[in-house]
């Protein structure tokens, strides 16, 4: 079992509506040594593939998707969730539905920083149904950039977002995926 | 002259609005291997003091706070800027101005990470009016934690946000204060 899965098991906690609480070491406070190992574990499985940019959506999956761009050597792009007065210009736009907030959200990331010489390795905390994941692959296709592949800390696997990625062909790494998860009872897929 | 206020000059553009544009290597598109230096030197001006934890806002100051925290050695902690399902329980919280988006909005941190025996380190990539850093100060209050000091990356020092911190005996340490702006002419203060 890795670092992360103990992690889990260990500090994570389960509420209603299936959320899966780390916010202990995940998304809120951040240990950034797990991170490092998160990163590593992601950089070897990747290892071989040349990548240019790392790319996440803002907020909570930028400190890991930050340290795997520092691992690999690479920039890191972040998706912007809203118009802000700070973007200017060509924007390349994928409009999702946000489970968390039950609304649309519309990703965008600006043309300037994305360009077809790149291929893109796309970095998230978490992966559910996978809304935000297919917003950010579409803007890796809209332009004309490679997907190189997804690198995923937590799935929720009962959620089916992980799956519908890979039966598209691309190659979606998650370092724990959750099968089940009910309070004191997680379960992982093998 | 260090190398964020050459890449300022180089790469930075001034928009209608006292709006600095850096997306290209700080706040869309980030340059980790910049954040990196701009982490050391940070860590260089505190050096000799207790840090536990690094401190910082969503969504543009995270990638720079990781890599700060990471150069620490220490855990990070974002503030959130909306009541999202995923946070239960007892938060810490400050109503800021913000200046982006003209309305308030409430920073909040999980009391659960921040401590009275935690020393902390505020991060962002970006000071204006200051808003969102006074927020950050008032949430390190009122959880009885002890302010170490504050690392910006870019201080707009026209809008007077950090010389008010100073002013409260605060160590605020920027890397680039920005004393006038224009297309074309940007000057920094010595």
């Amino acid at each position: 079992m890795n670092i992360l899965k103990e992690r889990i098991l260990k500090e994570g906690k389960v509420l209603p509506g299936d959320i899966i609480k780390v916010d202990g070491f995940m998304n809120h406070r951040v240990d950034i040594k797990l991170m490092r190992e998160l990163a590593k574990d992601i950089a070897a499985h990747f290892s071989g593939r040349e990548i240019t940019k790392v790319m996440t959506v803002e907020a909570s999956g930028i400190p890991m998707a930050t340290i795997t761009a520092d691992e690999l050597g690479v920039p890191l792009v972040f998706a912007k969730k809203a118009k802000s007065d700070n973007i200017e210009g060509g924007l390349i736009c994928s409009e999702i539905h946000s489970y968390t907030y039950n609304k649309k959200v519309t990703l965008m990331v600006s043309a300037e920083w994305l360009h077809p010489e790149d291929k893109i390795l796309i970095v998230d905390d978490f992966m559910a149904n996978g809304e935000a994941i297919r917003g950010l692959t579409e803007i890796v296709e809209k332009a004309g950039a490679e997907l190189v592949g997804i690198g995923i800390a937590i799935e929720k696997g009962f959620q089916g977002g992980g799956d519908r990625l890979r039966a598209r062909g691309i190659d979606v790494y998650s370092l724990a995926v959750i099968e089940h998860a009910e309070p004191g009872n997680i379960v992982f897929r093998n």
